[in-house]
């Protein structure tokens, strides 16, 4: 590893399919000197999360695709190395879009402006981008806002050992609900119960997938929290009851396909399931409350956090198919480098 | 047409497809006498709906299949012409489930009573079900409980010419939005726009019709009313705006096929949308509001009430198939009788 260059990987093409290293140029910048108003800050972790790929295509979705040539946008958490802004002090630890790259500069006209975390808190920076961060609060405004959840209420988790997933099984837990969670693999399905407290782990790698799902929701579903898309969620969808309410996170399996997965409306209709698409950005104005809660569950031992942490910027553009592969439990995250004592 | 029998169309078999005669049974019963408790309603007008169709399948449905042999299930109004009920006084008007037949006996252990007509409402009995009726309060509850338009939102509304199309067009217009109805073919295009105050029409039966949908939206779409389903719901959700409200009603284009059309849930995400699936019962505590409202509009002139009226009993049958062929605009009902001077 290079110390004295500002290592970046800049989007080439749009992956078709898996993403493969040769969408990405990799690039040695010279290291950013702040101008005045801006910051430079050391990258120090990288959070690796489905939206990338959404991100690195061009359809239709919730911010522009990453252009051409761009830096591949990431969030993550960094540390101010120098300073000729305002807002920032050296060694001030932050959090945002650093994007896939060793240096970022924090400018006074980022749309996203990074926020500086608060100094002195008991919780490692890797769980302040997992269950404390971003993660936690999608988890968080998802089910709680979106699936508002009522005690005694089965609510199905797909993608359950991931990132977003492991932390709404918990929450449900909290919540006084019976929660089952869908997960590839014997190992997955055991962790999920032993680690995140689901009461039921359905192997979506089994043969018999379906019938599990049936057997493990005896009362049908009351809230959803859709993290997968295709035919999982069909299946879910199909056991939902009435009035069911489905918070639509995510569709992984289908970002990887050229056409997306149709799936059958009539559940919606016939069950009267409210289903709500949402970005976690929807709630910014409810963050303090949430990122609140969700450091206290942590600090009290109530909520743990998980993380798959993969060692090295260089590994970013193949890490990052971890997620497709379900090759990561809990939050990936690629380590650039650790902060310095400042 | 006889008088002395009670005319009855009993479900025969499930309809594969389009509905045929021959899957229901013509019986002629004796005409029925009210035991104690119960009163017996000569049956006027019968309401054919979509959900006629739904209810002849065995599909998953918001109430029980009609059972094989079992009179044929509808909604429609009535006058009681012998009563041994508390309830009931010979020459009241009731409005309920009556059947497709022209005698109905109304029981005290009814799971959904016959509710009767205030008299002298100064509202055409067909209007009672049609603007004033189900239908129109389908349209009142979808619409402004879950589509929640703001003044100056685009709404889209298909089946635009149909029975809840036509007055959910004319609630947006109320309700300050500008409303773009879908329906088939220049007359009906025609229709919605000067009848029910459509700003656009867009004809689903031109072979442009997708470029016309965008023309005729061009600030995007904040709310579908959504009665179709199929290719025409997909292109208005890919034109839908963020936060956008799809209050889900119906999905006529599926319910003569053999397996749902499948739609794309991306945009739901992408663009946060809010789907919900209504059925107008799910609304049954406030059906006051909502008929003292639409009674009000229909009578002070601001909401036009549209009807296509078959006469006989004896077409029902062919008749429900007008509203998958579309030759129905507004309301359509069939008229069984005339109510007596009592």
């Amino acid at each position: 590893m290079k110390n004295d260059v500002n290592r970046q990987f800049r989007l080439k093409s749009r992956p078709v399919g898996r993403i493969k290293d040769s969408d990405f140029e990799y690039v040695e910048s010279p290291i950013p000197q702040p101008k005045e108003g801006e910051a430079v800050v050391r990258n120090l972790y990288l959070s690796l999360d489905p939206t990338n790929r959404i991100w690195m295509s061009d359809i239709d979705q919730y911010m522009p695709p990453v252009e051409i040539g761009a830096v591949m946008r990431g969030g993550g958490i960094g540390q101010v190395v120098a300073s000729r802004s305002p807002r920032f002090q050296v060694g001030d630890l932050v959090v945002g879009f650093v994007n896939w790259q060793d240096y970022s500069v924090a400018r006074p006209d980022d749309a996203v402006p990074l926020r500086i975390l608060p100094k002195g808190l008991p919780i490692p920076l890797p769980t302040m981008m997992a269950a404390c961060g971003m993660t936690g609060l999608t988890a968080y405004f998802g089910l709680l806002e979106l699936g508002k959840p009522k005690t005694g209420d089965t609510v199905v988790v797909s993608a359950a050992a991931g990132a977003v997933g492991s932390v709404v099984g918990q929450i449900a837990k909290i919540k006084g609900c019976r929660t089952v969670g869908i997960a590839g693999g014997p190992d997955k399905c055991k962790l999920i119960k032993d680690e995140f407290g689901y009461d039921e782990a359905v192997d979506y790698k089994a043969a018999d997938w379906r019938e599990r799902l049936i057997k493990a929701t005896p009362s049908g579903i009351d809230v959803n929290f859709e993290n997968v898309g295709g035919e999982i969620m069909e299946a879910v969808m199909a056991r939902m009851n009435l009035y069911g309410r489905m918070p639509l996170c995510g569709m992984i399996s289908g970002y990887n396909a050229a056409e997306p997965a149709k799936a059958d409306f009539t559940p919606i209709l016939m069950r009267r399931i409210g289903i709500q698409g949402f970005i976690v950005t929807d709630f910014a104005a409810k963050y303090a409350e949430g990122a609140t809660q969700l450091a206290r569950w942590v600090v009290e031992g109530k909520l743990k956090s998980k993380e798959t942490i993969v060692e090295g910027l260089e590994k970013a553009p193949t890490a990052v198919n971890m997620l497709f592969d379900g090759s990561n439990v809990g939050k990936l995250i690629v380590k650039i480098a650790d902060p310095a004592a400042i």
